[in-house]
């Protein structure tokens, strides 16, 4: 793609200040109609060591906003930030709604410098992100109405030389000192290739590659700029169409009716195993966290069920420096204005440690769906981003459990009640959970479909027959007993 | 104070159970208090190694509701968190309104740390907070109604002796294995020394020590949820008194009166000598970065007194990825859960980098004084409490530069009816910005008495003259020029 390019254009100081004083100024405007559309913006700077990213970023900051305009490198990431699952610092990093995110070197650079680390030797971990996973993020973004430009800043060899000589003249350049950009121009054909294989796997109809000729710098800073305040001008001014209808699975699926969910066990039996479960659990935190594996527990299940006295139960026998309770209710304020998974994302648990999740990113194809809080392409594509997202976690080496929590709707009634009765206990009952109940078949069949359609061999459901705390609890512990011990390769 | 606890104090399990079984139902109860009642509670553990903090945290944990209760620990802290200022950890996890932080070793133990890994070589910077910042920090959130309960759990040396033997056993404690606590137990008298003159030093009326016998740890389990549910009850029920008056200094200020904001320069003079500091601090912006000195710089002004096109002017000579803007207007919802300084303190910047704040913390004695969204008591002590913050962060080696940007009322004015008239600039003026005029003058007493009470050493006051833009632009330029160079030694 990129020997496509017409690497002579070049534009005269006059030319580019005349062109640049009225395109500045419509820079800054489409950035006010940006945040008045709530549209958000991601841009992406790639392309070779030298083509003056931060001079292009330098001059768009001139003409706009700082509010809600920022900008974020790859280069600049932590250790810790490059020992999280790879699409985690974007995450954290994604622009709320009718901001902008720049990034100066993004998740395409990162994919490179971590394989061209490993084939050098420098990596500790050789494990890559596939372009499919980029798709895929960049596809649920533009799904959720982000605005993606990528910009590929191509440069002949003799121009990306003097370049970077001219660089490290004006003192060096700090942040490149640091942590120094892979220099690309003594093997110049073969990140060629390398660059070529990339934008040709990534360049989609929802995010296409803009490719720019930037050995002139003038005509490269005009090129991109005319072509944000384009893009943006014509995406906030076109309405948001549904997506055609998907295809949906017709068969009903039936995984609750399958399941008793009483099932038998005696107080003293619970005792004597929940103590020794503990034990063995307590043990087995501390030999995931010498392992520096991540572990996400999630809890889903009907109101009443009982996921706050298994968590209970499970948290008793860990050290508490080594978890963290996520509880997930209706996203505040600031969380409505991200995608919806974000939340999820920045609640990571760091290596070695363990986080728990009371009610989970699965609000999307239960409570959001029931209630028509997402669309309906909304929730019927979250299936696929959840996947997707669970997937990554697995790849980077996270110890999934999923559980569900179930009672039958008679049980449910009975605790209810009971918790109606006793004033101790009454701040548990609230009338949602009396409005829940009555869309009781609704429910089942969402959850019929999730368990079926999201249960993987990275990250499978169990159901849990509830009706019995005492057995619930006890095969949440063994489930997880059984999960660290295949983790930890016993 | 230690020694005069009765370390021989012992509670059966029959006894302990018997209690803490509606002790147990009385926290959970009491988190649902200061839930509703939106008090924010900080529970910090201090005392000993194997002093078996852990145990009884998780004790708490099996009574409590994980949402809003959140376990911190300053021996998990990465080596940037090290890196900021002493507090901006526990300022990145402050409890929100109506939760609870429970920081298992806190500020205490990290003061501690540091000195001991001074002592003994092992630190990179031998500096230390004092415990007049640390008495500060306290009060100003117990000020803000925060809850701070101390504890200190003390053991007698043979007690720790066998109590860390025992944890070792037990597979070792992973967290502690990969950064273990000090071990006081070979230099038991000279810790407690040390301790002791820790606990006579902070123990204030607004945030007491409860210094606990901890040899037997079930009835030191059972004292301390007992004092946790007393007191937050207690608090809870009492209603918050207004404090004393503040003295108020009753000499007029006068520091914008003499002022004459109409300087004289050319535009041929400012092209010349705006690309001459330009290019000076761009340079000295990579000397700050490798001396890693992070900078803080704040604009204040009134409207339309050109705060943006200083700024602009500004970043126009940085690399993008060594600073930000960080604009501030009214808290949002989320930022109005926590102390009013917190919004601050997490956005400080990395060493060797640059934050801008576009208008600051000093809302508090500006917009929030006039408008009366502070109490009189709030903002009156917030000069202090503003000083402390500059001042840790200057101990911490941060170049602070402050702005006020100083127009007069008749430019304003013309201003003001330029952005009015102007289609392309309408965008700049508010409703609100002309109410704001309506109010100069009370505004000009709440500016002049802070820009005379919060004119530090070192954090000091620009008076910027800025009727002519050009002469603004330039005279924060050189401010920051000098400053750079000043810290650089130069």
């Amino acid at each position: 793609m990129l020997e496509k390019l017409d690497m002579k254009k070049k534009l005269s100081k006059a030319d580019y200040n005349a062109v640049m004083d009225e395109l500045g100024e419509r820079l800054g405007q489409v950035q006010r109609m940006a945040r008045e559309a709530k549209k958000p913006i991601i841009i992406v700077f790639e392309g070779w060591r030298g083509a003056r990213r931060s001079a292009i970023i330098n001059t768009m900051m001139q003409q706009m906003d700082a509010r809600g305009f920022d900008v974020y490198s790859t280069v600049r990431m932590s250790e810790e930030e490059h020992n999280q699952p790879f699409f985690t610092f974007f995450w954290q990093h994604l622009p709320a709604l009718g901001n902008i995110a720049v990034y100066h070197r993004s998740w395409y650079y990162l994919k490179t410098a971590n394989e061209v680390a490993c084939k050098e030797g420098n990596a500790s971990c050789c494990q890559f992100i596939s372009y499919d996973h980029i798709n895929t993020f960049e596809k649920m973004l533009t799904d959720d109405n982000y605005i993606i430009l990528k910009y590929f800043l191509h440069l002949s060899n003799n121009q990306q030389k003097e370049n970077i000589a001219k660089n490290a003249k004006t003192l060096g350049k700090a942040w490149r000192d640091v942590s120094p950009a892979i220099d690309e121009s003594d093997k110049y054909e073969e990140y060629l290739e390398r660059y070529e294989k990339m934008l040709e796997a990534t360049d989609k109809v929802n995010a296409p590659w803009h490719l720019i000729a930037a050995d002139d710098r003038r005509s490269a800073e005009i090129e991109i700029i005319t072509s944000i305040v384009e893009t943006v001008e014509k995406a906030v001014n076109t309405p948001v169409a549904a997506p055609a209808a998907v295809i949906r699975p017709n068969t009903k699926y039936d995984v609750l009716g399958k399941i008793n969910a009483t099932q038998e066990l005696s107080k003293e039996d619970y005792k004597k195993e929940l103590d020794k479960y503990q034990k063995r659990l307590k043990q087995l935190q501390i030999e995931m966290f010498k392992a520096q594996i991540p572990t996400v527990i999630c809890f889903e299940g009907w109101d009443a069920a009982g996921k706050g006295g298994a968590i209970r139960r499970l948290t008793a026998a860990l050290d508490p420096l080594g978890f963290s309770v996520h509880p997930v209710s209706a996203p505040n304020v600031v969380e409505r204005q991200f995608h919806y998974l974000w939340r999820f994302w920045v609640h990571l648990p760091e290596p070695g440690n363990i986080a728990i999740f009371d009610r989970t990113w699965y609000g999307r194809v239960m409570v959001e769906r029931i209630e028509g809080f997402a669309k309906d392409y909304e929730w019927q594509r979250a299936y696929d981003e959840i996947k997707d997202m669970e997937l990554q976690w697995a790849e980077h080496g996270f110890a999934i459990a999923k559980f569900w929590l179930q009672i039958d709707s008679d049980e449910q009634l009975r605790r209810f009640n009971d918790r109606q009765n006793d004033p101790m206990k009454q701040w548990k009952i609230t009338e949602e959970d009396w409005r829940n109940r009555e869309k009781w078949d609704a429910y089942e069949e969402a959850v019929n479909e999730m368990l079926v359609r999201t249960d993987t061999s990275y990250a499978p459901w169990t159901v849990v027959e509830g009706n019995n705390k005492y057995f619930a609890r006890l095969k949440v512990l063994k489930t997880i007993v059984d999960l660290f011990e295949k983790k930890l390769g016993k």
